[in-house]
């Protein structure tokens, strides 16, 4: 189960310390870049027309895994599969983003990122409000701890 | 950028052919299991009061990637990263499912999947409302053929 980058995330965050929680936390969102690589640009026929998509994206820079952990804004600890936090087993993240078209060859302007500038892209994926949205979805533990700004 | 299989997944489909297109044409979905290792059973702590949650597999018994294919259902060729299909660069999975508790240690009962039984698990991450749901999303040229079943 080996993987390869297919492109690289550039935003405006140059370190660690300078992102945001979550990529809805800074309100507007910055503009972000999505650079895939030419040899996959082929594969984004059809990317026009969608609003949102799902990007994964490889945690490069995480600490090493710890399963078990607490929280800088909670008090107790959690298990890392209960929280998004980068060092995970495989430190995958996902985020979904605001797709506001192309801006050059490969190029894709996207809002909602939080992952520091030079970040492996490991895929896109359309959004589908279908299958992956569910609104009424409870939070568990992270529920007094909700940062998106009102809209 | 090496992953390591963290569990694995049952479901009712044996075999690719049995698979439903998505975890929601099936309704009601039938119950299906993520079955954790016990390395990383800690890492579950918290993880109840989550209503949904975002599984990432790996799609074994893909094919080989497919830059530009004609989907089944349509009748244009489209670019890989404007379907959900698993011929891609890395062959990650993703779906938001219904959690509806544990089933012994390191046994979650979920909703919502449609991969082979045996498929090798990822990654388990909270489903956020906050971070996760776009209800306005628009489905670009998937829009005729969403197949959410009427809830």
């Amino acid at each position: 189960m080996q993987l390869r980058p297919i492109g690289l995330i550039e935003t405006p965050f140059g370190s660690k310390a300078d992102c945001p929680r979550n990529g809805r936390q800074i309100q507007p969102p910055p503009v972000c870049t999505v650079v895939v690589e030419a040899a996959f640009r082929d594969g984004l026929a059809g990317l026009e027309g969608f609003s949102h998509l799902i990007l994964l994206y490889w945690m490069h820079d995480a600490k090493p895994m710890d399963l078990v952990f607490t929280p800088p804004f909670d008090a107790e600890p959690r298990g890392i599969f209960a929280t998004r936090a980068p060092w995970r087993p495989n430190p995958i993240a996902l985020s979904v983003v605001r797709f506001d078209g192309f801006d050059g060859p490969g190029r894709l302007r996207v809002a909602n990122l939080d992952c520091v500038s030079g970040t492996p892209l490991l895929d896109i994926k359309p959004y589908l409000v279908t299958t992956d949205c569910e609104a009424e979805a409870s939070m568990g533990w992270l529920s007094p701890h909700a940062t998106r700004a009102p809209v």
